[in-house]
């Protein structure tokens, strides 16, 4: 198979996000602060803990600590939200992620929203999404996050185009449209009950795929000449896109791996250094 | 002209919205609680002095009790915020109402967050609008819920429907987005910088204005059978949309006024005893 299509290279973006983090690592350790991502995992899901191992082995490589907290599954929300609680005030740890998902007796919403907005580092609170969406203060969410850097990274212009975003979730579907409509996209917003989701597809220029679903993405569903950005993450490293069909219109696309995923996992190293600075400033 | 357009009567609605609060308000009387809205008005700005006199009639006419205050255009933002938190801290008051725009010195954002969760009956913080974002909790913003309660009165189906919303504010264009979302519509979020606005609003099923200028949707923008809902309101009694134009091709459509604009005040009504019953069950 030939093809034009530009591949964006993801791991070479996270890596030139790493580059610049290191010389601000190094400055705050000038100052006797080494930045610190505490991650909280709730039983012994496999695959939150390799995710979370990854993050963990990131932020080692960089220079960050990594805290983890392991609490068994019966843990209860409020012995949650304890440990969240002590977590925010522990002067060590600038940044907090929770492992979504949770145990299902555990009100996972309560849980994220005990985060304080300044340690937020995985944009998983309400208020952080809210300041997101309307443009101030907080860590957008990762993976929106990261979709953005890519777009910038490549220099592929957002105003005035029309994305199209497949997924509605408050970490992904609803903060990536609200990020692109807040860098000028005509944003459609789709999901599972969205009729003719091919034809509307096939408007968009720059195409979100946030569904959770393998190769849900077509290829025919591609207007010649858009940008596939592919956010899902399926077993046996398969995107949301059909990634090989969807390449012969798309005049760029994210591969997965080495896709959106490595810079959503940079976008964390950054706000959690980010996060430290803030704070070592505001101790100033 | 003739045409086959339903005209969607927004004064019907919120009369029927004020019948049904009268038997509420009545059973907060038997409890010895008549429901509070404070309305805030920094600066003496003609329009918006005729809006919190409009909200202050409708309250009386219902057996709410307004309480208007008054502060001059010299107020800063932390005596706003002073005057706010009083009236947060007071138990005979269940709404506050900031007449917005408020003096260009004044950091309005920081006023509108200083409002409690449970009294922001207009639905102007930052929390609020995350909490209608995901569907939860808090008051929405009075006229996107104005627009799918007429949606709703006139059995308007939105599920699987393409709406199209024209308009991006914090407090009206964002906010109907994701309540249309969260009703299952497909949504695309349309502003300034949209490229081909003509085209995508003519893919629309449902067509919300929230522009603010005057006659700008123009009639064969409009699918035929497509639901015209105008959240506009310019001088001189016109909407953001063209109305006899649009009324070709709409099955249903908003007049302006007696459009959208009385079903936002019936709206902060209810939201005004909402909190009045709430804040009386909490207190049992």
């Amino acid at each position: 198979m030939t093809t034009n299509s530009l591949i964006l290279d993801g791991a070479q973006v996270a890596d030139t996000i790493k580059e610049q983090l290191k010389a601000r690592i190094g400055r705050l350790a000038g100052q006797g602060i080494t930045a610190c991502l505490a991650t909280v995992m709730v039983g012994d899901d496999p695959a939150s803990d390799t995710y979370v191992r990854m993050k963990g082995n990131a932020c080692r490589r960089i220079g960050i600590v990594s805290k983890r907290i392991q609490l068994a599954k019966e843990t209860t929300t409020s012995e949650l939200v304890e440990v969240i609680q002590q977590l925010n005030k522990d002067p060590l740890v600038h940044g907090i992620l929770l492992q979504h998902p949770v145990p299902s007796h555990i009100d996972e919403r309560a849980a994220f929203d005990t985060i304080s907005i300044e340690k937020d580092v995985d944009g998983v609170t309400t208020m952080g999404f809210a300041q997101t969406a309307f443009g101030f203060g907080a860590f957008p969410s990762c993976t929106p996050a990261a979709i953005i850097a890519i777009l910038d990274a490549y220099n592929i212009s957002i105003e005035g185009r029309h994305a199209v975003v497949i997924g509605r979730s408050p970490i992904l579907g609803k903060p990536v449209s609200l990020m692109l409509l807040n860098r000028n996209a005509t944003v459609t917003i789709c999901h599972s009950k969205t009729q003719q989701l091919d034809q509307i597809v096939k408007s968009a220029d720059i195409v979100v795929a946030a569904v959770g679903r393998p190769k849900f993405v077509q290829g025919d569903w591609i207007k010649p000449g858009a940008v596939v950005m592919d956010a899902g993450y399926n077993k046996g490293n398969i995107g949301d896109v059909d990634y090989d069909a969807c390449m012969r219109n798309a005049s760029a696309i994210t591969p997965v791996p080495a896709g959106v995923g490595p810079v959503t996992i940079a976008t964390l190293l950054k706000h959690t250094v980010d996060a430290a600075e803030r704070a070592s400033m505001s101790n100033q």
